[in-house]
């Protein structure tokens, strides 16, 4: 199978979801090979850049699409599973950008203190090593990381001629922030409009549970994808699966609504699973779910709902389409 | 090394943190044998057994406690070292109780809409396959989950005169739900009051992340405890150290102030045990927390700030007490 | 002065701020006698007509506009004075729409319980009287209540390409469902983009605070408004003046954040009106604020921070437009 | 009648509901005259007493009593009918607490930042003119505002062996910062012990809704009390009455949640008012509540669900118990 390739100009980085014309038509099937800039559209290269002198707000985390994928309708599900996530830069960028984050006050979270100082740190990668190296701004500390590649953010268009800013987490997916979505998950995301029109980017070289300060090591990313489409199944909120898990991920403040999708979402998924009862798929939830947090920092929270493939009866999602996009990945011989 | 063990009678269960007179006197340095009963105070035995009819609301979640430890003082630590929890009974119950758990409207997520259906699961304990067995109510499902004894609740007696519900987790403890809590671990607690007065309970012999139902697997344990004393350290929300892992738990509503409490101890931690400036430790966080979700149906919820020490450089908490308690537990050949 | 005329045709309903073409073109000084449909786009004309059966969700709320006001830029000021807001209908509508409205689970305080009985209540408008009449469902009552006309929803469109349905209060105003919308308020928005393309509908012919269940006393409404423009002055939140005070509205959640932003932005225009630091503002504001709250069901909530006039010295915002207004208002003889 | 006076000592000052012996005992039918010191126990009387060196924290907001209600019982409504208030200092403080109040990141709302700069106001009191003024910290700005003497914190002891800080407001009502609580209104709370042990406290010379600093005009208090007892009727959260409206209180976070509390009670009030369903109740409040803000500060917040009699049909609540109570206080001759 052939793998086509896109790296978008700066004048097609995608701001929103919904609301922007796609830059190419895709069949499901299709292997994809996408460049992404990095959430601040590689304008933080060294300590000295600070996000308000160099950032363009809100224009940052640019997205590379959207796509058109053929035959996607409403009501149908978009699978996109991620073959490889490759570092295509030698370093990332993370900064205190002011009234942002989560250890802060914010926008909406608002006080009358004086924001936290403005801070930059590029992490150099080692790609022998496999690792991204933490250095403190205020000390000699230096922490070696190791390289764990992921996409902050992919989505589709929303519903309704609604279109949001690519900052934001929500029912089509957009900025997640999990560190879930790496190589080897299929992402599912509900088709809203005709052609899905997905788009993706926001890559991280690593990140924390939470992306605490609001920038993960953000870097430009090169992200090998195939795409896929399931007819007339519909996906409510976001899922993932990779070989280990089931995931649902939902968004919305405060916090404890995002769980509560994501865990209504995932009781749901046992009853297509399993058969199984919604009160009882709440029981056995109950006493195995992991509930990793994904993001405390955008305009929604994002909470992760995971349930251990090792811990459930056999069973196959979306008529076993991950195990069959895992074989094709490797036929890919990519990554 | 002895062990010297106690077994409340029913009319010893401790329902509040602070306002009860201690059971025992013990010292920095002994060890504790416990028995606790679950949180039902055992009376869920049978799926016919409803919460309505059986439980004596809200004297439930029965604390074995408090003890009296000698030399506490307000602004000392308390350690308390699980060496092992052993179930102490061959089965263990959950329940969905009316207006109470995670997806359900509850006396403060207020609605019209009546109450989800009583019902009670019972788990069968298999001490050789080290199991316990999830019965579908509603279909012929039956699951067997791996054991993972933790307790739910642990905590000190409040500062300034306050009394709380063992149902509540707070700054001195209490109903955390974090799986966390398990043989191996070190919980850390800040002292209010002469005696520092903690209680523990609320075994279970398994729980997913959230305990979304609002009750694990409840079980009565057997725990044993090694009980340590930090002199003039303060601790000022629970902290958790396994060999692992440094962890924080913040407890509040909505659940992002949680996640702020415990990042911003989490963020204080680092500065002793690194001695990083804040916006450092808040930088290196962002990129390697881990936060699995505790319990998101108490009155507070509660969340695990997690920092691997693989991750991080070699450095001692509180003195090196967490790997001092593990070779002390070694000596005593328990569990 | 003219008053120019515009009733929308069904396929002019607009359902989103921003992503919609103009209807018109009108200029600063304008005034405008505007048609708008209720929010169930008219189709709940009696008890037995349910939601679910009628309204083709997601489109609800029908807006009426968007109008392109010449010469507005982003960093101006919209200014709409309402000169009168006249019930278009003999009979308003409420519905319990399953999963929506404040005392019930939603699509994201999610839980497994059922939705409540679908229902609705039709309230007759006598114009003598100056009523409409609450009939309950399930007994013989029969109260009436003042007929208090208001807008629930009034804005333009959003920055940076995004479209945002009309369900949505936000910084660009929306669905606000604040009492304060109405005849002799003057609402003021940030201009975000060339033309500002403001809407306006969701007329109520009544409405409590909160709207607990969603849905007011729903009414096509004929609204007269004057259109100003104050350049080179931004308002960040959405802002409403009338004869007695100085409001700001914040929409957010949880709701605490939409108090916060509101009582900032208040902050912030006592440092206009009146040179007090923003510490003496945050003092002053504290004795003497009356918060009444507008919404809790929408997607955002929304919490008016008001300032009464009368305890504050004199002061005119926006160069004193308000009472200008007033003037020309008093001037078109309408209402 | 006697009135009987009581004014604590210092020593006396109570600081928790629950957890405290009583001062006195009182019997249904009595009026008391008590006298109350400020939140700050007087320590605030000059704009250069700052909190962090002149308040003894947490023994801040210090209640008179509690009172021994003889005969009230748990499930007992008892009634406090506050005849009136009379500031008995000729000033009043207030201050930014670090780290406290509405504008600020707290001990639970976490963040990095610096607290706002500690500063206190003193407002003199004009008792011929009823006034208190505003002298700005930062500026020349001298503003009066009208006396409007009301209490932050009356309340019982809690059920169940808990003992909760003053600065709570909560079931049993405590720190409601309600200004709703003022001379003519009758506060009901639900009895939870043997004696009801009420306290109040925390006189307000006047408030804004929300209290945005945390600090109202904090004043010494002489209120004067008619205590009364419903047996047998329960009270589930704090209800207040007034000539003009019935009114209940709901505290919790998030926000909303103090909202849906004091909503669903209203609702079940109009039940018993009425004999409205439910769904007929939820409708016509969403028609007609009134809905301020009452803090936005404490551990919990709390918001004032009204509904306003002049809009309901003639009704009773407690057996005509209001309007009984200001006959009763009217021949007091007090006030």
């Amino acid at each position: 199978m052939d793998v086509s390739e896109f790296t978008p100009s700066p004048e097609q980085y995608a701001f929103t979801f919904g609301g922007v014309a796609p830059v190419r038509r895709v069949r499901p099937g299709d292997a994809l090979r996408l460049w992404s800039d990095d959430a601040f559209c590689g304008a933080l290269r060294s300590v000295d850049d600070l996000p308000s002198a160099r950032l363009n707000m809100p224009y940052v985390n640019p997205q590379t699409g959207p796509f058109y994928v053929e035959g996607a309708e409403p009501g149908d599900t978009l699978a996109l599973h991620l073959v490889s996530l490759e570092p295509a830069r030698d370093w990332g960028a993370s900064s205190l950008i002011p009234f942002f984050g989560g250890m802060t006050s914010t926008d909406r979270v608002a006080s009358l203190q004086p924001p936290l100082p403005e801070t930059t740190w590029i992490y150099e990668l080692d790609r022998s090593r496999q690792t991204v190296t933490f250095v403190a701004s205020r000390s000699d500390h230096r922490i070696e990381l190791p390289v764990e590649p992921m996409l902050g953010t992919v989505g589709v268009a929303p519903a309704a001629g609604e279109a949001h800013s690519s900052l934001v987490p929500e029912r089509f997916g957009g900025n997640m922030d999990a560190p879930q979505v790496r190589a080897g998950a299929t992402v599912y995301l509900g088709v809203n409009v005709e052609g899905a029109l997905f788009s993706l980017g926001d890559g991280h070289y690593r990140q924390g549970e939470g992306e605490a300060c609001g920038t993960a090591v953000e870097g430009a990313m090169t992200t090998t994808v195939l795409v896929e489409l399931v007819k007339g199944v519909p996906t409510p909120w976001p899922r993932i699966e990779d070989d280990d898990a089931w995931m649902s991920v939902g968004s919305s403040r405060p916090m404890e609504d995002a769980w509560r999708i994501a865990s209504r979402d995932m009781i749901g998924w046992f009853g297509d699973l399993f058969a199984l009862d919604p009160l009882d798929g709440y029981q056995l939830l109950t006493q195995m779910a992991q509930v990793p947090v994904a993001n405390v920092v955008d305009t929604n929270y994002s909470v992760v709902v995971k349930a251990a493939k090792s811990l459930l009866p056999q069973a196959s999602a979306y008529g076993g389409l991950h195990a069959d996009l895992r074989q094709r990945a490797a036929a890919l011989g990519v990554g």
